[in-house]
């Protein structure tokens, strides 16, 4: 882990462009890093004053007398690299370079982004930038940047590779009250980028939620690392932006991102234990949870609310959201019936009627909170008549306080009537709403970060046997030096069994007779393909044979087959005939795996056969990491996991086998980036064992 | 359609249960009458009063001098009926009865409420109610409801069934500043429902958009004829609560409403073309979209923004709800690439840079509008350096006013700084929201409507042939006098010739010899099938018989099976033996039936076979109305289809037939609604024509 000390808590910083002239982007920043409360020395740096806001400026940082530990920079970008070289020389630990004209201007800016990074490296200076808003640390406290608007303090880290977007939500939670840690503008993210942030925001004490807006990610497998281990210390919550086709032609258009297939991210974040934010209201509800409320033990919900309309609308959302509804005790059932009036509801959800003050507010949510099949509580008020906004925020207040680990969420179905009430939550750091559908969303993603940390950690390597790479390494040895990339159907059922693939036997054969030894040796029926990987569509040119029983059927199978395809196809280079083993019908299943060039090679599993594509009933982790665990969710997620354990009356297949064969799959393309893809298909699942009848092998 | 006046604009009302002391129920409704400004006659009810609030008070109604159109009715529950008698004789049009104690509490409350029925159908009153809010109209002016808050003048009418529900829209109106035209509190709906008021604020000039609560609907048919006329003259959105299986049982606990199934009331709001909100936010955020901003007349959404994260981020969500990115003319990119910076974006997202003043923004914008591939606009505004919200906001309205046909929404992203701009939009009508996810939600709902509006109408009767229904009623009346309600396969393929659906042969032979003399007529290869109600999994038992090729092999089979049932099940009654013959295989398809409690029978279609419920390729429609092209659309819904227009280089399957049997199975329930479910599984698509093997109909 890296220290980014001299970045967000220096000792010294240097703000190089520093201006006395307000509406100057230098200007703003000193100001900034002056009014921020920064307690360290600051150093103007301009050659053309003497002093500025009341401190000595100086020509370069070369030229100030103590060390610098953080140098701003905001001067124009053909001179940003003197400034980097400068600065290297005279011993700054870190740079922020506000200044933009870099990789997003084109090819030139790109070559001088370069350049700045290596200037960087050669005096193990490290950057944040260029093309940034700056960094604030609101502990430290510093502002190094030119936000117009200084937010308020709060437990709340936020990076964005988005300035404008940075600066919007500056503006707008200094309105609505809300308070960060950290903000951090990433730019081009040419040194420093998310991941050294994340990592840096885990360990900071001060901060309890981190928030991203990103667009691309530089480097996958780093990221997952940093962000797997991050989410576990604390919710690292991420806005992607760029996942519709049109919005990541927006996104390379904008900063030259890479765009990632939206696919690819789901399944990382999700794989790391990283939140997803859909919205940017969904971003910052969850902020605002993860800041203020506990995190609940599971998913039981209960509703408390004076009006019926409002709790059904709630209850909706409830499962809606894969949420269950509490199922009271005995014992809570009898007090709420002992106690609340006749027509009350005493189920969940919970009716304390429209004549409910404070007090039977009181009483139920105690009541609600004490129960063991809660984890976390919905309080609805409407403004009906005798409601008592501020008593009954009180009694929410109370509530949270006596049970620190159940999450209470309130939504003040009103306006300027409970107006009070709902001010005086919010100032308490209860999360309350206009509406119940965010409180609802909110309690959702604190449960699913309950799930991530309730989930062991497992990088699947345990207990996988050590395979035969060697023999996969002379297999492709071979196909390299003969100048293909596709595999033969021989070829890729060997590098199977290298690893342990249950591929059904097949052998090349190159005359009738070898033919019919390997059939004999095998056993019958046998199947025989033409291989030539030239020839897509075998069964088009005649060049496929089933059913085979005898030696003597498959010597004229082969001699046929051989007529076939010189027939149709009297150019293609044929490697011989391929003599598969005829395996009984099993389920039919397909494992595959597509190469992401972010964060490399992501398994897929589902129904397989013919229908494949139509059904799409498919679903993917990264092979990184891929556990026992993960797999067996995997094929839950997966209609085929409906036959799998035996549809309308059959027997179970072998999911142990399955779950084996897939870790296998992702041992193999883990071990070996070569393999650009793969896919078997069909895999048949008996009730005993598998077998892998297609494989195809791409190499790269 | 039934007039309304008398309660929305009554000359004269009385109110019952009028009381002097404030607090009370019937104080807060008078004064609401009064101080709604109200033009009318009005007329404090109680016996022992002289004078309320500087009105003459009458004992009763019947001692009101005058002819009293709406009586509001607050008295305890005990008094209402005489109260509506009292009114019905003195000649009152219509009641609001605002007290409540009758169906919701039970079976004393329900027979209370039955009666008060019968005695506003013997008087020919109409009534809103019990238990309801009361009811406001804001331009007659009239408030008739106990509602705390008054709301603002407007263009929404609100029919809520919530009466909470309702006073907390109210409460957070006024703060948020939506105006209403109507306010109907809905209670339990025992006369006048959302049925009527649907239809009358359809009517009303001063509505431009009905939003709805509903927890139930009563008269699904009646209410489908109404709304779908109604949603032709302005948008009907609804925001239905039960929707979960908890949900509904709080809903039923609640007002005693039988919730229909879900899936029925998302079809059906969908086929009258009733838009449907899922949550209060977007319940409202569509309410003012409609209120405000034209509805455009495609899907195709140019962004113009100041920064690029959030052009991104607008994209994915436009793309995420369906809409189009607009492509620009040829012109419009020319005249924006001479006359923006040479950094901006000139394609959709247009990105004016964050040096945009508002010139710069008003010359895109005007590009933008005026290009005839754009039908809607979504305006981006970040709070950097430059940015002139209010300039800004002013060029925004410029362009609505210059383009009055096509939306324009915006978002100001940030607080303070934007305030002045965005307040500014929001007094002029124009919706503007902090981030850009409503705002497309916004515009995704308008062009909804815009689809509904543009679907010619068309009950699906058109060119229907006449049926042979004498022919189902015969068959039918044999199924009950036999004391059976499952028809057996012969009858059911009986019933379906009798509607031209193309159900393979079949026919019921009681001996050997007369099978071989079926299967001689229809040809071979044939299939047996054991024919008793109680024989469920006929191949269990041994009672199927596959591909006989001769009458000796029909009539070894007839002994046989008869045989193996005898032995597995010799108490079960057996009709005969089934000769249907064999169909060649097609793709395997299903149409089904299931009616739902509300609205009648629901057609289903999708991927038929053995997997039918693993894969649920299935799509829904009502049958009533059910036309051509809401048959095509459910064609295409269904990943059936991919197989019906030829997959995998197969030839396409005769859509025609499908879709002219699919309209035949409709008509067959809609005439027939004792038939209480019905499933063809399956029927085979062929390149020409259809076979529907397997057809099961219950009736009830």
């Amino acid at each position: 882990m890296i220290d980014l000390t001299s970045m967000s808590k220096p000792q010294s910083v240097a703000v190089v462009g520093a201006s006395p002239k307000p509406g100057k982007i230098g200007h703003t920043i000193l100001n900034n890093v002056i009014s921020s409360g920064y307690g360290g020395k600051i150093f103007p740096i301009n050659p053309k004053e003497e002093e500025i806001a009341g401190l000595k400026a100086y020509a370069s940082v070369s030229e100030v007398p103590q060390p610098v530990d953080l140098a701003v920079i905001a001067v124009p970008a053909a001179r940003v690299l003197d400034v980097a070289r400068d600065c290297g020389q005279a011993g700054v630990k870190s740079l922020v370079v506000i200044t933009a004209g870099f990789k997003e201007v084109g090819a030139e800016g790109l070559e001088l982004e370069k350049q700045l990074v290596e200037t960087c490296r050669k005096h193990g200076m490290r950057m944040l930038g260029p093309n940034v808003v700056g960094i604030i640390d609101m502990h430290t406290p510093l502002n190094a940047s030119f936000s117009a608007t200084s937010p308020q303090k709060g437990e709340i880290a936020f990076l964005s590779q988005s300035g404008a977007m940075l600066v919007a939500i500056l503006d707008w939670s200094t309105q609505v009250g809300l308070g960060f840690s950290k903000v951090v503008s990433l730019g081009n993210k040419a040194d420093l980028s998310e991941i050294e942030f994340i990592e840096d925001a885990a360990a900071d004490p001060n901060t309890k939620v981190i928030l991203c807006y990103i667009e691309d990610i530089v480097d996958g497998p780093r990221f997952l690392d940093v962000a797997a281990r991050a989410a576990r210390q604390k919710p690292v919550i991420v806005i992607k932006s760029g996942t519709s086709q049109a919005g990541a032609q927006a996104a390379s258009s904008h900063t030259g991102a890479l765009a990632g297939s939206d696919l690819a991210y789901d399944v990382a974040f999700r794989q790391c234990g990283i939140i997803r934010a859909h919205s940017m209201t969904e971003l910052f509800d969850l902020a605002v949870a993860f800041a203020k409320a506990p995190v609940p033990k599971g998913n039981r919900v209960a509703i408390v609310t004076n009006a019926g309309g409002p709790g059904i609308i709630t209850t909706d959302n409830v499962e809606a959201k894969g949420l269950q509804m509490a199922r009271f005790d005995k014992d809570t059932i009898e007090e709420l019936r002992a106690n609340l009036p006749a027509e009350a509801n005493i189920y969940n959800p919970v009716d304390v009627l429209g004549d409910a003050k404070a007090d039977r507010y009181r009483f139920a949510l105690e009541k609600v909170c004490a129960d063991p099949n809660v984890d976390s509580v919905v309080v609805l008020v409407c403004p009906v008549g005798v409601t008592q906004p501020v008593e009954t925020s009180e009694a929410i207040l109370e509530m949270c306080k006596k049970f620190p680990e159940k999450p209470i969420f309130a939504a003040f179905m009103g306006g300027e009537s409970l107006a009070g009430g709902a001010s005086m939550l919010a100032k308490a750091g209860v999360p309350c709403f206009t509406f119940p559908e965010p409180a609802v969303a909110s309690i959702s993603g604190l449960v699913k970060y309950n799930e991530i940390l309730e989930t062991p950690r497992d990088d699947g390597t345990n207990g996988l046997p050590s395979f035969d790479c060697k023999g996969v390494k002379a297999i492709f040895y071979d196909v390299i030096k003969d100048n293909r990339l596709v595999l033969l159907g021989s070829e890729a059922a060997e590098v199977a069994n290298c690893y342990g693939i249950p591929a059904a036997p097949v052998v090349l054969a190159t005359s009738p007779e070898e033919a019919a030894e390997e059939a004999d040796k095998m056993g019958y029926p046998v199947v025989l393909k033409v291989a030539s990987p030239k020839i897509l569509h075998k069964t088009d040119v005649g060049g496929v044979k089933i059913g085979l029983k005898t030696a003597e059927e498959v010597r004229q199978a082969f001699t046929e087959i051989m007529d076939n395809v010189h027939g149709y196809m009297p150019q293609a280079v044929i490697y011989g005939i391929e003599v598969q083993k005829m395996m009984p019908k099993g389920t039919e299943l397909i494992i595959g795996m597509t190469r992401d060039v972010q964060f490399g090679p992501l398994i897929g599993f589902g129904l397989g056969g013919i229908y494949v594509n139509l059904l799409k009933d498919v679903t993917f982790r990264l092979a990184r990491g891929l556990n026992t665990r993960e797999i067996e969710q995997m094929l839950r997620e997966t209609k085929a996991y409906t036959l799998l354990r035996g549809y309308r009356g059959e027997k179970p297949r072998d999911i142990e086998a399955l779950v084996d064969t897939i870790r296998r799959v992702a041992a193999l393309v883990n071990d070996f980036p070569e393999i650009a893809e793969m896919d078997i298909n069909p895999v048949f699942a008996y009730e005993n064992g598998l077998s892998a009848l297609d494989i195809k092998i791409t190499i790269s």
